[in-house]
């Protein structure tokens, strides 16, 4: 495909895995676009990828695990670029063709003698015959897990062309719960105008619109690299396709291995006013505690979903609302359906779909969790 | 004071605990005023008692918990609407100078025949020789209890003139975890725009800032009563600065009660554009999980409080934030003080202040409480 993958254990995380990765494109092309947190708070290897991806290309991105290199002031942004430049040094490239990732604890220094030696092991891995393999994208997947409990991975084959991609992280672009990094490869031929709007949105209906508790990262990054190897040109609607298609594979996975998770939750809002309230709508009952905590107990408590409902600022009829739990209809008229209290939710998986009743056909879909012992034990228990 | 209540034991409460009280103003005066919901899914009873109290004026108000008639159409309408006329029967008044308020299961219908029943006792007892007592006062707080663990009654003596006060809840005007529901008299004579300020002015700075999780009932209500008894005219503002403290005692208690709290955390924004702009700001903060995780933990983790305030839109400078956990300054200029990790903040109380670096002097605190295990129990395990 044009891309080379290593990784190793340079020892910042605590655990003693493998927390340091390289990507890199070996063309011919070295289209690259990205999307980025949208928090006000953006680490410092943000703040440098940001500025180096800007002019459309990329050789190669590293990545970090275990410290977030955010909040760290004039010293990470030098750290950052640090990195940057030492892998450009070996790759005989241009410092700014390099991009820098990084998750993990926040307001700490980067451990740069760690950093240092996992640059030197990367340098060498990056020559040997296993970097090319599937092997090694799985290893890169697992160097930037924090706390992931599986790696992600996803492709998408084309006539001729592909698309791979990793993601670490139990979030997405805004907002999110931890820090989401995804590094995507294709060998298809595109140019940096259609990468980026294939990208930016394939993210606003993914990424974006998985929402496990409404927190932004500092160090959200969505990165896609195209080397043209394959010497195809997919239409820019049959690439803008298949990306969305790698990215909602990546989206369900992070649901699913989202911090505490025992339900996956798909909201559904549809009698809008027009798309964009619905997504307000549709996130606004993604985020309500009340609601997440009556899923972990598999109670159909609808009364909590209108209650969320009515807070958001978009059109609604309150006297018309109707909510069904996995396709059962317990509210019809903003009021209790007969049965409504013995809907079964109990499995893994539960479907709201809630119809605002204002007549017009606007519709948005977000993924959500549960609100579960585990996500207050996960997120009390230690500093991440 | 111009006051008696008294309350009984209906049976809408599965417990058995008293869950019915009424309580009649016996004058001179009927002035009152109310805040209500800011949800647009509104409970039955907040319909009617915002139509009745429009004129600014009630003789009585007669509250049940156990059911909040939300959610339930055109029939949860009537039976508000029976429950005050039924009180006006026998206070031989118009059934618009009655309100009505309900906390508890959303969406099911009020069994009537335990309400009326209710009814019928608080007919009796309100002429019982024990309703102008502060017993009764007491044993009114207690019958509007849902999840709260105490009753909350708070009062202020002024020259010759008092306010007395009730509240369930350990949630807020807008937005709130559980309903609050707030009854508070005075035998101060004001006429209803001084009222209506002084309450609307009370709860933006107290109810209005006490924030658990972001949720807001379809019940919540507060009433002001006057009966003008004392014959006392308090100046406005004397007055206002009197309510203002009793809604500032009730909140300080709900916040104390809320559900599943192990600590009492104050979010203190500084520094910021003007005072709108800080309450967003300390709103944000105050709603995010995971810093409420981190407090439920003990863990000074800044890094999420300053991930938490980079969401909010409000100016800021992303460069230049100071956060102090307990008096001590953990971060300065967004990056991390030395010893930040070592803050105590094992104590029940946390004050958290965020400096936005604007330059301005815009400031605003909320109170809220961190997310515990017992948060997640209380609202996964049964319906409320």
């Amino acid at each position: 495909m044009g891309f080379r993958a290593t990784s190793t254990t340079a020892g910042i995380k605590e655990s003693g895995k493998p927390d340091m990765c390289l990507v890199v494109n070996d063309g011919p092309h070295d289209v690259a676009v990205g999307v980025f947190t949208r928090n006000k708070i953006r680490a410092a290897p943000v703040e440098v990828t940001s500025a180096n991806i800007s002019d459309g290309h990329l050789r190669a991105v590293v990545f970090n695990a275990g410290n977030a290199n955010a909040c760290t002031g004039e010293q990470g942004i030098k750290d950052a670029r640090d990195m940057a430049s030492d892998v450009s040094s070996f790759l005989h490239c241009d410092a700014h063709d390099v991009a820098v990732c990084s998750t993990g604890i926040i307001g700490d220094h980067l451990p740069m003698e760690c950093v240092n030696a996992g640059i030197d092991a990367l340098s060498r891995g990056i020559d040997s015959t296993n970097a090319s393999s599937d092997d090694a994208g799985t290893a890169a997947a697992e160097a930037i897990m924090t706390t992931d409990t599986v790696p992600k991975q996803a492709g998408y084959a084309g006539e001729g062309w592909r698309i791979g991609a990793m993601v670490k992280g139990v979030g997405m672009i805004s907002p999110s719960l931890a820090t989401m990094l995804c590094c995507i490869t294709t060998d298809a031929v595109v140019d940096v105008d259609t990468a980026r709007d294939a990208l930016r949105g394939a993210a606003s209906t993914t990424f974006d619109r998985l929402d496990i508790d409404g927190s932004t990262s500092t160090n959200d990054t969505a990165l896609l690299l195209s080397s043209g190897a394959s010497g195809v040109s997919p239409s820019p609607d049959e690439f803008a396709h298949a990306l969305h298609q790698v990215c909602n594979d990546l989206a369900s996975q992070m649901q699913s291995d989202a911090e505490g998770v025992t339900k996956r939750v798909s909201i559904k809002v549809i009698g809008a006013a027009n798309d964009s309230e619905a997504l307000v709508a549709a996130r606004t009952i993604g985020r309500d505690n009340l609601t997440k905590c009556a899923m972990f107990g598999s109670d159909p408590n609808w009364g909590r979903v209108l209650a969320a409902v009515g807070i958001a600022d978009v059109e609604m009829d309150p006297h018309g609302i109707s909510v069904s739990f996995n396709d059962h209809v317990v509210c019809r008229n903003s009021a209790a359906v007969e049965g409504s209290r013995d809907v079964d939710i109990s499995g893994p998986d539960i479907s709201v779909v809630v119809d605002l009743g204002t007549g017009s056909q606007g519709e948005a879909t977000v993924r959500t969790t549960d609100l579960s012992f585990s996500y207050v034990e996960i997120n009390s228990a230690y500093t991440t």
